[in-house]
């Protein structure tokens, strides 16, 4: 099978063709958690989230899979990752169909390895006050088991600014496709660190001096009340169950979104944005 | 077919237990646009959806299927419905399964009137300064298409405590099953417009005196920036394309949520949530 780093896209070499090949069966098969775990690797899967792999983080990329259609219609992203030496090979549609998990595949796909940090260095790397702004901002998911919605949250604090997102070891896999792509590119845009227990995360953020603020309908604290221009880490829980008593009581303060209208609650996507984007703007205004 | 109305549970008829009768497949037509819009009707799934109705517009309920086991989790909502003179049905889980249209019927299901009022309608009632607060605030849907957005996005000005939300005529239906489902009941809390053009939602609202602002990422104002302390509606786009151009110009200001990292945008149930929730915190803090 040509496996070739080409120079240019003129040298792309012959498509690949055999949906039945191995290196097929072993792109598929890390829709499996197990296997992307093994590996370290996971696939991203259409143009916006191998755009964004192949522009933020090109040292994560082992291979792009495109079709001759998505490449004509993608120039950008398959001259990005010739650019930056990255492998591209043509594969026939039968063969991007077979490779991922989408019911309607958009004929591009990027085979990366895994980007999250230790918690030890997301700690370390925490700014403090900046010139940008006086305080950290982080958002911490902890059982958080769908995947539309754990990803939608991460395109939140993405686009809230926040410094860092943790996903707790109980929570659904971040590389899960479905996770990626609601994430729309925001999993390469800020350190994501996974697979901690909840009682080690926030033992870790209280010693970096982050303020811990559970989100939920229980709070004795309303939103717009609560001081938000010092650092601090939303707790977000179950999207069905909220957050448990013990893991309330592990926090500063239990804050909620207050409901002005009938409605019983926000979901749990809702909340988060409302919360991270209520920081975003405290610690802007701040400034 | 037994189909009396009981005046307790003690009286519950005979179960309806032939899921190929002429009532099941009549229920089971509502899951097509066509019938809901001929009859009038449409179906709410689940305990969440029934318990809403039942409490909120007892007048819109034609009929309550609920299976023993679930009368028996939600004793509550069947006594509701039965205070209130409704018809209760006691079905096999065949016959519920058979009529609604979720992959997982949660054992009870209610077929409703439907609950839009005219645009007029909905401007006569719409308050201007009460004791509460100092305006009113609208959320308007023009072309929104995907019924999980939609229904979020119901839920989100619920939350937020909307007077009206306005569907137009190019979004998707709001008597979907799945838009129902999303918007966990708040299709009874607050009044739902549909089927005006475009053009006529803005007219009237201009009308009113209330103030039209687009929701768009290419706004030139930025959301924390704008006055929201007088009446508005926020007047969202398709989720894909946004707002397009002649919309945007027909509003007062375009807005748009500034992203503070690197995400390329929200989507559009979290920015209408964020634009909601400005505008209800702006709300109650001038008043």
């Amino acid at each position: 099978m040509p496996n070739h780093r080409p120079a240019g896209p003129s040298e792309h070499q012959k498509a690949l063709t055999n949906p039945r090949s191995d290196r097929v069966k072993a792109v598929r098969s890390l829709s499996r958690r197990s296997v992307r775990s093994r590996a370290g690797e996971f696939l991203a899967e259409g143009p916006q989230a191998v755009r964004e792999a192949v522009n933020h983080r090109p040292d994560l990329v082992r291979d792009v899979y495109v079709t001759a259609e998505a490449a004509a219609r993608h120039p950008a992203i398959v001259q990005n990752a010739l650019d930056r030496d990255l492998w591209v090979h043509e594969v026939s549609p039968e063969v991007l169909a077979a490779m991922v998990d989408s019911q309607a595949p958009q004929g591009i796909a990027a085979v990366c390895s895994t980007l999250d940090v230790t918690l030890e260095a997301a700690m370390a790397a925490l700014v403090g006050p900046t010139d940008l702004r006086p305080a950290a901002l982080v958002c911490v998911l902890t059982n958080v088991r769908d995947p539309g919605n754990a990803g939608t949250v991460i395109r939140g604090a993405d686009a809230a600014g926040a410094d860092l997102v943790i996903v707790s070891d109980s929570s659904v896999d971040v590389y899960n496709p479905k996770v990626v792509r609601s994430t729309a590119g925001s999993l390469w845009h800020l350190p994501i660190c996974v697979g901690e227990p909840v009682p080690a995360i926030l033992a870790a953020l209280r010693s970096a001096g982050v303020r811990l603020l559970a989100a939920d309908g229980s709070g004795a604290s309303l939103l717009p009340d609560v001081d938000l221009t010092s650092s601090h880490a939303w707790v977000m829980g179950n999207e069905a169950w909220g957050l448990p008593a013990d893991l309330r009581e592990a926090c500063d303060e239990v804050v909620q979104v207050p409901i002005y209208g009938r409605a019983e609650s926000l979901n749990l996507a809702m909340a988060a944005t409302v919360c991270l984007y209520a920081s975003a703007q405290a610690l802007h205004a701040a400034h």
